[in-house]
């Protein structure tokens, strides 16, 4: 369902497990998104998500942080990008804070996935963040990255109930399986060009009826 | 279904439109909460709360605060709860903060809701703080008060959609049919004398399956 449309170039960036890298992988596969993903790139030399980048024959680069400043690591990101003609950036799990040298370099063209519904429970374990809150609804949030952490524009959220027996792994692995569904959503409307953002909002183009 | 429990005294504090008094008040008319209003009080004297309540023959007072410190207005609010020997209170669109007077008074008996899924968007005008951040999930959460403002042990929080074409009043009105199937749920709850407080979190005795 490409449509004429040109597919656009996308690296993935994955500290850990990977399993939001493997829910983009299959969603590109499948042809509904005018995306591909041809670059995963890990600050972690035995983040799974490499074996996931080699298993799908994606180029995937390690690249290590050590004795580099966070621009200098971002200033080399980049370059890898650009020689790679890389169009969007989906952090997956990526457990780096980009620096501004990214962030401009692409606009409104980077995505992050965090597993509760922004503003609420910002930053790490955000499970068990909601849970020890106390809770009924918790969810995960697709959003544009800005200069600050865990707050730029929002594209999608999509909620989970917590329940009164749940722990941090059942409750995460509840939310889990919606980040499977709301982030190649998210990349599909931003690969489309959909996505109009006006101040925080994030309108979407063509939406059809709601 | 009275199924032999005692009945509870609710007092009810509303100082606008009342629309979450009158869904209190037919929740329980219809015998499904072990629970009567039999008190309204109101720190406006333009409430409809106030002809809400003798529509429905509920003994309703009128506080003016002029003149009041917090406290000696919770001390004589404290009174008449006392006469009417109350059990339970609902803040419903109660603009003032209670004191620790009557907090201390109602220890996790006092209940109060909200236009947002709290701890997003706490304080006045919930439904814009939520457009104006960009949220695409925003809810109601009834939760028990204590001493801080929009704080206390969540009871239900229910979820709405935000739409792109939303404005303050849609969303409010969209939140609001929420807000009259969230508190009369809790009500019964509370009344059951089902709710289990344990620090932040608030398990629900029996709630069978979820």
């Amino acid at each position: 369902m490409n449509n004429g449309q040109i597919m656009k170039r996308v690296a993935v960036f994955a500290s850990g497990r990977g399993t939001n890298l493997q829910a983009l992988i299959e969603a590109t596969k499948k042809g509904e998104i005018p995306a591909k993903i041809v670059l995963v790139i890990t600050d972690r030399e035995d983040a799974q998500a490499l074996r996931r980048a080699a298993q799908n024959f994606i180029k995937a680069f390690y690249l290590s942080p050590e004795g580099l400043t966070r621009e200098e690591y971002d200033t080399l990101l980049l370059r890898f990008l650009q020689d790679n003609q890389i169009d969007l950036i989906a952090l997956a799990g990526f457990m780096r804070i980009l620096s501004p040298v990214l962030i401009r370099a692409y606009p409104n063209k980077i995505l992050n996935i965090h597993p509760s519904l922004l503003p609420a429970f910002p930053g790490l374990h955000a499970q068990r963040q909601a849970l020890e809150y106390g809770v009924k609804v918790t969810g995960c949030t697709v959003h544009l990255v800005d200069e600050e952490v865990d707050h730029g524009p929002i594209v999608i959220q999509r909620t989970v109930p917590v329940y009164d027996t749940d722990t941090e792994e059942t409750l995460s692995a509840r939310i889990l399986e919606q980040e499977h569904i709301a982030y190649p959503e998210a990349l599909k409307l931003l690969a489309e060009d959909r996505l109009i953002v006006q101040g925080r909002r994030v309108f979407i183009r063509d939406a059809g009826t709601t």
